[in-house]
């Protein structure tokens, strides 16, 4: 297991910790400056910022792109919906392209309003991932299925499991070898309780399918569904545990911070944020 | 599968549902005069109300005991803090005696506070269920371990599918036959998610460890994490779907209807959250 301690290279920040009270350009260089070694920016980054010119910018400052946010969801109300969510992220693809991310970070869905057929969705996403992953492959963009947390399964997420996410892989892409298109992004807050977790991030890494690493914190109580992630350190989860394993499994990628925090980070200012992400990954992660 | 339309004698209200407001004796002559057939009461409603005459009083209302809920936490800070827990469900599990529950609801517990280690607790449960097994078998009460939804995993149950209760069951109680003492309560609101929902819920039925089958709903948005469960129909699982697995699985017992529901049902009175759930179990479960 490698150290973090005076290894900022090997981690990276996730744009989202920052609140996206920024520009990108700003972020960028304050990520940095910072010392981290990667970043993972939004869509939402780039609705007035040219994706090339960020992607010049983060590869002048020496950055890694450990990821693209995200996908827009799968699943849909109508078909013509759905083939617009493909639309979307065919798009989003090529900008990954662009970008050079490690991967487009999939966030999948979950039940059309009005629906109570998880089923249905399931099956939804494994046709829809089908067609992203002929379109990533010829993009030369790998795609990381993200299993959300079992309390997004009603809206955000019908992909519940790294397990749920491996079996998708395999079907689609049973011979992927070396180098897979598909992929997962373990994220600790959304799959930290997983009685399998050992095993199946193993599965993973067997299948070079451990195409990033996200790590925050659970905190108890949890105030939010959706924006009260925890700073490293400050909630539950054994993440260092966690990153054991999954570089044991043969992760060699950075480790990505990535906290929804309306309640206290996003309320903070950038450089305290990122000096304390800093202290916590080399000390406690 | 069973059709619950003028069958309310298959259906069974927790006692929790109506928020614990009137005593239990109010509470069991509504849930008779509405035309349940069963009832599960919680141990807070005998804080000032006899066990047995509570059993007496059930029984002469013609109602069946679907549970008593439920067990104090397993896992401890210390050793002592453990034991105590222990001696707690002792008790509790003779008082499911004389109520002639269907079962004693185990919620587990999970991190002690200060601990990270999720395996530690995980196996503090297998030891803690052990040692209640034994003595629900002389007391000839069944144990229902309820897997607890993974947002509960940091603080209330590190218990968290029914793969998980079963593999619990399996090791304990290896030969178990026709009349095994542990078993599983199934809630829809914990498992609902579960990708391997009909595939654990098959297994649990072939083993005979259907012990108890709750139902309630998942509202979209939740607003929070404890005590905002929807009404069935209000939300998006597909209770009957779930119903239809348990029963083609060998269930055979009652349709327990469990609702936490602070911001709603619990600011109603009685008669009307009986009324909703007759209809609502009637119609659409």
């Amino acid at each position: 297991m490698r150290s973090l301690s005076g290894r900022l290279d090997l981690c990276s920040i996730n744009t989202a910790t920052l609140g996206h009270k920024e520009s990108i350009a700003q972020v960028i260089d304050d990520v940095a400056r910072s010392g981290f070694g990667g970043i993972c920016p939004w869509r939402r980054d780039f609705a007035d910022y040219d994706v090339a010119k960020a992607a010049r910018r983060i590869r002048d400052a020496g950055l890694k792109v450990t990821g693209y946010c995200r996908s827009t969801y799968l699943t849909a109300v109508t078909e013509r919906e759905y083939q617009e969510n493909l639309d979307g992220n065919y798009r989003a693809i090529d900008q990954a392209a662009t970008l050079e991310a490690e991967c487009f970070v999939m966030v999948v869905g979950s039940l059309p309003a009005g629906s109570r057929d998880l089923a249905r969705a399931r099956a939804k996403v494994v046709e829809g991932t089908a067609s992203l992953c002929q379109y990533a492959r010829k993009a030369g963009v790998r795609l990381a299925l993200e299993p959300l947390h079992p309390m997004y399964a009603g809206d955000r997420s019908c992909l519940n499991t790294i397990a749920q996410a491996l079996d998708i892989a395999d079907a689609l892409e049973p011979d992927a070898g070396e180098t897979p298109t598909l992929g997962v992004a373990v994220d600790v807050y959304h799959v930290w309780w997983d009685p399998n977790l050992e095993r199946d991030i193993a599965r993973a890494g067997a299948l070079n399918r451990l195409f990033a690493f996200h790590v925050c914190d659970w905190l108890v109580p949890t105030r939010d569904f959706l924006t009260d992630r925890g700073m490293m350190g400050d909630g539950i989860i054994d993440i260092r545990f966690a990153r054991e394993i999954v570089e044991r499994s043969g992760y060699q990628g950075l480790v990505e911070v990535e906290i929804f925090s309306e309640l206290n980070w996003w309320q903070k200012d950038a450089e305290t944020t990122l000096a304390t992400c800093s202290e916590r990954l080399q000390s406690l992660c």
